[in-house]
């Protein structure tokens, strides 16, 4: 064992790169999460003042403030924390769903989506897309799919999830319609927020949703893992069902601890911290997400200035998460020696990262946080790089 | 909404304390492991260079080696990487076990274990315990509820769970001795080492154990929440068994995804990295363990110095995890103002903490990387509270 590997660990990302990756940008610590994440990084750092047997209800720090606040924030009525957007939707399927049931979602749903249903013994089924270019979803839709299933099953579907803005292409969902479907047939609604609350204003009670999951490190500028689960006075007794198994011989129970939660989530250190002292900047940062989107189409008309590039996705972008058809990367990496990797190694030369190695044929990227003159310097370098390898730039 | 108050936040901890609190002391974080948590605080910062598609694969930074590592650091075969121990437990049994089934646990058993079997919809039958002063658990109460399990249902249980430190009393169960049960009547076996892996010297294959279950925030000096979730090839496949569920519509699948990890296991930031940094000390520490219970056992000999002082659980202790009866604090605390906080409130003006507050019939405290002269201070400490209102100490 070779021990030496685990020494001065860096992420091999210097400060002064601009990192394009999709996932990255909505998690970028603020200087306060920052400070906080030092403050609490031992292991069961916020359960020191622990005296009510669950994480959300700490008053010391303010988390149970916090989760008050967040609801609010939100326009729901609940919330708790979760190890990851992707515990919450395991969390809101198991406690509405039984092993067989069906979940309605959409077919551009991360596959934590998918993988919270397989883990819960849940079907799913598909509300498709429209396709090339645009890939939307039609609300109407998830009308279709419930109807199905109840021919097919007897019953409606146990929940109905909606990827508020899907990883793809940015697309933004109309939350606000499915919810409208889903009431009138009586399913309920869970949206998937990992790529809005947090850094677009959300607000749950006019959207329709039952259930909102988000992520603290994909959107709230918190450490990872911490999701958000919120819900409603009507369903927050049942989502954050208590415990009620016994000990056979002790008669021990645990009435305090939540079932889907794994009793109390295991967020109580840096991810839960971090997005505790973000919260002020979160609050203040989705009051300019016009000017974010803004930023966004700049860059858009700037690739599309590029022959051959094209934003795929509903046009122009609503979302900072963008992707871009890009033949002619394709056919200048036939003729390179580093093939679909030469634009990576000229991204970088240009302290650009992010851009999945690689890739050519189309890439993703987003400028949510970027100023406009990092934007700029972006658009310029991709110029060069098509200009230096014969792709005309308009 | 006062967001002020989420600002400058403070642990409320001072670093020249004594934390006392049993579930703090092995996850203290080391120099190195405090480092990686400012280098990898952002979001998805394990992310920028995965390429196949899990954290435990990530070769930058070297995670897929440290998941070697740790296999052979555990004498396992195999291991993940889990959101805390608590998802560890449930993936174990949501991989062997269908609703319906039981687990046989021991009537010890931290929460986490019965809310793990309570969210797979399985049911619990405890082994007993064998009462005050003691609290041991009887390796072959396994063989009694593993028949009597099949007399009721049919069928042998679908897990057997042992506490292998339990979090009451700091006795370690006899592993082997229930390995060896379970081997015979082919049940698999769960060792929940929430308590021992990270802190004392454990060899998973010598113990007969099929899966192995630990806490890095309990016990590997990391960031909370990771847990470690390791098997053997036995049962490596089934445990993490890849994804099969397919979009009806899009026939999207996810075939490098792992059902139990909810797909890839979402520590890809603190959590993992301190565990990382830290591994080479907790290689390193275990060696000493020896030294460690040596310091517990000082500190419960001072202790019963005190009149009516007496350590619970298996004597000498074998563990730093310690339980004591004190039945005098409890007469002088009702006869102050602060009545059960007093204790508190004297250990807080000597800079002692984590003794739960309003506890003074019994309770807990962890010696666990606590050194010599620190813990003659909190000896003499208690001595002096106890002389100072009234108790003798010999």
């Amino acid at each position: 064992m070779n021990l030496n590997i685990y020494k001065n660990l860096k992420r091999g990302v210097e400060s002064n790169f601009i990192n394009l990756n999709p996932i990255q940008r909505g998690g970028v610590l603020t200087v306060e999460a920052r400070k906080a994440v030092l403050e609490f990084a031992d292991g069961y750092s916020v359960c020191d003042y622990c005296f009510e047997s669950r994480v959300d209800l700490v008053q010391n720090p303010p988390v149970r403030k916090l989760t008050e606040d967040i609801a609010e924030f939100l326009n729901m009525d609940d919330v708790r924390y979760t190890a990851g957007c992707r515990h919450a939707k395991w969390a809101a399927m198991h406690m509405v769903g039984k092993p067989g049931d069906t979940v309605v979602l959409d077919s551009l749903a991360h596959y934590t989506s998918y993988l919270a249903a397989e883990a819960n013994r849940l079907k799913v089924v598909e509300v498709p897309h429209s396709g090339y270019p645009e890939f939307t979803i039609d609300p109407h839709g998830y009308a279709e799919k419930f109807e199905e299933v109840e021919r097919k099953t007897g019953s409606l579907p146990a929940l109905a999830l909606l990827t508020h803005v899907d990883y793809r292409y940015g697309n933004i969902g109309d939350a606000k319609a499915v919810g409208k479907v889903c009431k009138e047939y009586g399913v309920p609604f869970l949206l998937n927020t990992a790529y809005s609350s947090g850094i677009m204003p959300i607000d749950g009670k006019r959207l329709g949703v039952d259930f909102l999951c988000g992520s603290g490190h994909k959107s709230w500028a918190a450490s990872a893992p911490i999701g958000i689960l919120a819900t409603t006075y009507e369903w927050n007794q049942q989502i954050f069902d208590k415990s009620t198994i016994r000990g056979d011989w002790s008669g021990r129970g645990f009435t305090k601890k939540e079932i889907a939660l794994f009793g109390c989530s295991p967020v109580y250190g840096a991810p839960l911290m971090s997005l505790m002292a973000s919260f002020p900047s979160v609050v203040e940062r989705v009051k300019h997400w016009d000017k974010e989107v803004e930023n966004a189409r700049y860059l858009a008309t700037q690739f599309e200035r590029i022959e051959g590039f094209h934003q795929m996705g509903v046009k122009p972008t609503q979302h900072t998460l963008m992707a871009f058809e890009t033949l002619p990367l394709f056919e200048v990496a036939a003729t390179t020696q580093k093939r679909g990797y030469f634009l990576y190694h000229e991204l970088k030369k240009r302290k650009i990262m992010g851009i999945h190695p690689g890739m050519s044929k189309s890439f993703k990227v987003n400028t949510f946080g970027l100023s406009r003159s990092q934007i700029e310097y972006v658009a310029n370098a991709f110029h060069e790089i098509a200009r230096e390898h014969g792709i005309p730039v308009e």
